[in-house]
């Protein structure tokens, strides 16, 4: 940013550029504004990953809009989480649309290529937990990461966890996905040498008070490297991943 | 209960047992009233096991006076929890009074003939558990139990746990005690099949809750066999679990 | 365990097992990964019970491949728990399939011989809790106990209750299910000397919370041999009582 | 008040009265302001029993001068409730003082007479619930009505309740006092014909979570006539039982 | 009770009931087992109001099957509270019934002459609260009171409720509803001098929470007299005034 | 107030008022009482602003009669809001009835000229917020304001909300709108230098707990100058917004 | 802000500032940096108030650097909040340092001349919120507010609130200070015209959940105009009002 | 785990390890088991980060067993967390002893070499919060990475923050601390384009309920990226920067 804005000084400096035009160049909004919504274009520079639209709250006439925004400004590919299945007819007919229902989460463009330092393990307790699973898996991949899926390997049955030792041990990253208590972040956190993100879920019933009792033991986790992140957040787990995973 | 007032009703019907005296037997109160407490001499013969007293929230001169009126019925063997160092210094002059200050639980009278079908297992997930572990440790021995104690085996360090693997799968009845994360009940439930008692503890911070994260955990266990008393509520633990292992 | 490895290192030795061989014979996974479910068979060794499976957020399609891949191991006896009624209607014409609709509870196969300890007692603070108690009592049913219905004996009108008092003092067990103030488990635990298991359900409004209130009510506790299951969980606790009917 | 603004109105109207003197009148404020507080004098003709001082909170010195406002207007009978040791030396010297200490409560003047419909019966659950029982029944006592106390009659020991089942179906009100789990009220509730009025305490440790338990366990009471007061407020039970037994 | 099992004895004695006549009749269980529910006679005399049918929870053949009991028993009134319209339908053709969709509720059989000490005043906050001040007021009016609706007074508009003061003052019982911030049962409570019963509503939005924001309101209430009963249990508010108002 | 009653009492002195009339005036109800509703009249005196009908809750037959009772007495400006569609329907041949959909939100009669100190923004932090917004900004443009509208510059974002630094800092009055974390109020709370009214929306998932994660947050926000209503209350914070900006 | 680059920039242009200079101009901190604290030099013209030191949670030592630090600026009018007595000794040496120890308020340096739009009215519930009123008092006063205190007007007695009518109506602002159920602002909010800022307290017991209760009572206000901060924030609702009351 | 079976399998086959040797070499318990801990030698192996010691909860002489015991094992680098004042004073004379009172931690032995892949950002909300971060950013160091702290950076005074865009913008891994409403977070992750682990503190007071509004705050962070640990866990946060700073 300082050398931008030295740079531009040294041209006014120069008489090459302007006061006027010097001064709306550092006011410019690095993004579109469509009244509903501010499409920001910087992000990818600032933050190294494209931005991604939630869709859940917006109308499918709204999403419409930023993606052409997007589009409009050159952007090629782009990650749509939490799309329902109306909100993804309606744009069923955009080139390069793909929607996986399951984890209700649409890319637009290819693939990035798997270049990260290694693989990123999904687990999961159940098989309820599944949906959020693919969402963290799909958005890794998305961004250029091997995703290994195992699923169904909660802590009542352990010879399952520990049959997959290997995996657990070996991976770049784990992202430790459970419902109901929530002992398998704790147990792969204890078991790998690996940052390990634990996602709550929603999945149980009674004294589960949607997704709470996960949660809560999930953040007291008694295994060092876990740190967690929103009930269902199979997206901001993906992600962060990828993050680590593509550290230097 | 049918059968004594049948046999009154027959004495009363022979003329050998008078309509007052009938009357009154069937009124006659099991219990001695202290006027702040009533104690309850029926309970050995109800439900097997000889009255407990409940120190938290009563005086000294309260406890002392529950013991003599115990005594004074013949009670032998009295068991006190949750009581003070104060408390237990103003009792310690009774006869038989031995204070296990970890669990805070008092004994008076001789251990019971450990009888159960086999042995009970008290595990802890840390260090910090061991005083309600005692707690419950200490009632298993008194009411008759062989006890095995596993303490520090919390399921981040899986290892540790697995080591104990024989214990585990050929204990009777499980204790399963945890604070933080209280995963070591779900863990403890898959590897064994026999009853596993689980104890939240108030042990932890920030969002453990005072063992609210614990309690909803165990509460939520998808291991079956699995069910949860209080917080912190070592003793009742070790109650049930010699009642399961008495069973028959 | 050890002696199964024992075993294998012997032959090792002897040179009838190769080390390939064993290394395989060790590592071999005891269940069958079907991608989204890992269906368990060394479960019914290891813990005296065939695996059940949680219906609730399975598809229809994924229950019916665990069903299939039991079968294919020979596990004639399923229970399927939580099914909702459209999951019923596609897998009715399995073999031997029988839904409760009330439980929403499945078993397919013939239900065990009851050959435990003693009666199993089912009791109901009012008839909005049977559905969570017809879970319960199937379960035990199925697991081969015998079970005695009492249904609608809520605390508030006490002689209901006192009127059961034989069969809840010679109870084997006693599964007590309440819905908002959750009394009852208090008062039976006060009643019987067996072990009691407590079920808050979900019945009630306003400050019942879903359940919490009878949850905690039933935590609290002072009658002592009360431990406690999930909110509604008529299974867990079905289970955990015919786990201490068999005792030995 | 209509009668007394007409009877001024005409007096205006005959000019006995000016109009400054009736503005005045009117508006002339029915306590007396300490700054600090405004004592309330027309509350006893208002709700027909003396103002009552709420001592928690409240420094010594400023209880000092509400007692002295209140004599200064011939007020000769006064509650103060939740008074701390404390403050009670500081005040014990003020004419007709009496502190009960358990029940940190103070009466100054003389007990009215007991000349209410019949007796009400103060019972607890437990030994430790005694502090706000005595608060309760000695507020009712002072307020003039005959109390009955029933101490550590809780639902786990039936029989201690169901022996003074008389004094219980014969009350004019009761006061219902538990911990833990609180199911005293709904036991008693089904027993009575009369109101009961259920006080939820603080006694009990882990998931009672400060008397939360108690409070949700009688809200959801199923028996009819009982209403609920809030955690530990015995005042407010006694004076509203008071209130009750006082119906014309 | 006493004097029925003293005749009893007496015929023993005398001969002219056998033994085994008098075991049965103190065995007679007094209500009618249904299996699903257990209809209470005795509870007319033990409470002097008839069984109440709580609708919410039973199927419309169970709450038949209850009516029919009942009336088996000569039980000629009969109040059925939270029946859904769909069950009304169904048992619509009964003969008496009627139904008052506002408030779920259902008469069988004549009104009570209106015979309490004085009127019963159903206050609300807001027109929202209307559907269960009606469930109380109608109540009630069932069980022989004279009832008088204040409903839209809440404390933001003063002046509404000040226009009732007469009203409120003369009252012998007031039911005070509301949700959101639940102020009225304060306010109310102190300006009235008989006893106040608060009814938090579910009313509301945000941090309403379902009703518990007036239902902490409510409990903490700085009024005296007043009580709580659960969120938008009108029933139970109804009940309990009529309870109060026919003090002797 | 006083000055009323003066001259009415000078009235009564002179002769010119009867004492009758003189009553009778004084308890004239200044509100239309429809039974199922009070309509306050006096509110525009009292409060400088009309009367608003609060939608939930009510049927369209009870909001017609009070919108019929406020034209009955020349009320010609009025806000209806929390309207349903159905309801708005049902009322949409009102004369001058406008209906906003997305904020819920109806206005009768003409919108006020904008008379403020200055201009009130309204921010969200995302496109999910906008339906609250919408009703803030209607609220305040009705009641004569000018509105900024500063849509989906949440915090995550910084660039998009330093882009509107201007308008922040010269705002009269800034209403901030999130869900989620709610971070918005805090970060344009350090920026401005004017009353900011927060509103915690129910926007997000998991642990937003329906919009108290954000309502937390607010309440604790370490900006000086911040106070917050309740979850989605877009008409509570234009309302104040625009009471603010109408200060002398 | 922007002037000041444009006139930045214009320099550059005419030569008579360097790239250096100027550069270093945009970046230079606004705050000194004294490691454990950032002290704020822009905030008086950013927000037109100098910085305030929250007391809490700070060494005595450090609260002395930031002073130190603030008067090096020429910062001579300080406020110091949440401060100990313990802290207020070790500090109360410092020039014109004046603590007043119930609110834990410390000024330094001349409080302003009452300049606002009109007065502003703190009122409190009961005697113990006194503190938190105090705070607010004094800090409204700080910054140049004319301040009525209207102490224990609680709405359990309506008439003391009543006779403060026009003090209430013709304020300019209104903090409304109350614990326990938080009617107070409400009730305010009903009579007054203007903004009022409520603000729970901690004070009460049991349900009253250290402040929850009236801070969901008051979010819940059914009044207009009012909004909350947070619970004992007696600072935060001075500092809001004094902004509102000095609104152009 | 597999070639060292394999290994030892083939030394069996050889003959040159016998089968006894063998199984008790698979058997060996890899930690030392103290009966009240279990301590872990492996974990340095499998994790790569030597044990630490949680020092609360345990009594000095525990924690000097457990020191005692890994010197026995020669691990040389001890890291004690939570340690109180006291227990530090009772182990201050063991050899390399370096006790952090602020931030409650102890060395043993020499600080390892900064080798991460850059520097570790550790910013607090306000001068509250250092403990917790003095805790994070020791560990980190300890571990072996540069730590830049940038303390009192709330979102309040943007511009503070703003200030040290280059140290966000380019840091390896950030941890954010802040108590109160949390929301550094979310705007250092939206500033960022590395992993931020979020620390949720108990600094606050009213709604902050112990850091809940925090921790909440965090979890619904709309910045990607974020991640959470524990309430207070400041050893977590810096722990888990370490593990992601030494990717590769």
């Amino acid at each position: 940013m300082d050398t931008e804005i030295r740079r531009l000084l040294e041209e006014v400096q120069k008489g090459s550029v302007s006061v006027d035009d010097a001064l709306l160049k550092i006011k410019t909004e690095p993004y579109e504004d469509l009244g509903y919504a501010k499409v920001d274009f910087h992000r990818k520079f600032r933050q190294g990953m494209p931005e991604v639209i939630y869709g859940a709250g917006k109308t499918p006439e709204q999403i419409l809009g930023i993606i052409n925004s997007m589009r409009g400004k050159g952007q090629d590919k782009i990650l749509i989480t939490r799309l329902s299945e109306e909100a993804a007819d309606f744009l069923s007919n955009q080139q390069g649309f793909e929607y996986k229902k399951d984890a209700r989460l649409v890319t637009i463009g290819y693939k990035s290529k798997a270049d990260g330092i290694g693989k990123i393990v999904v687990a999961t307790g159940g098989t309820s937990d599944i949906p959020v699973a693919e969402e963290a898996a799909l958005t890794a991949e998305w961004y250029g990461n091997e995703v290994v899926r195992l699923y169904d390997v909660g802590v009542a049955g352990l010879h399952r966890l520990l049959a997959h030792k290997e995996e657990i041990m070996s991976a770049s990253v784990i992202v430790a996905i459970a419902g109901m208590e929530g002992a398998l972040a704790s147990v792969i956190g204890g078991m790998a040498d690996c940052p390990v993100i634990a996602v709550p879920t929603s999945v149980g019933y009674g004294a589960s008070f949607g997704g709470l009792s996960a949660l809560l033991s999930m953040l007291n986790s008694c295994a060092s490297g876990v740190s967690v992140v929103n009930i269902d957040n199979g997206f901001g787990a993906g992600y962060l991943a990828s993050m680590i995973n593509h550290m230097i």
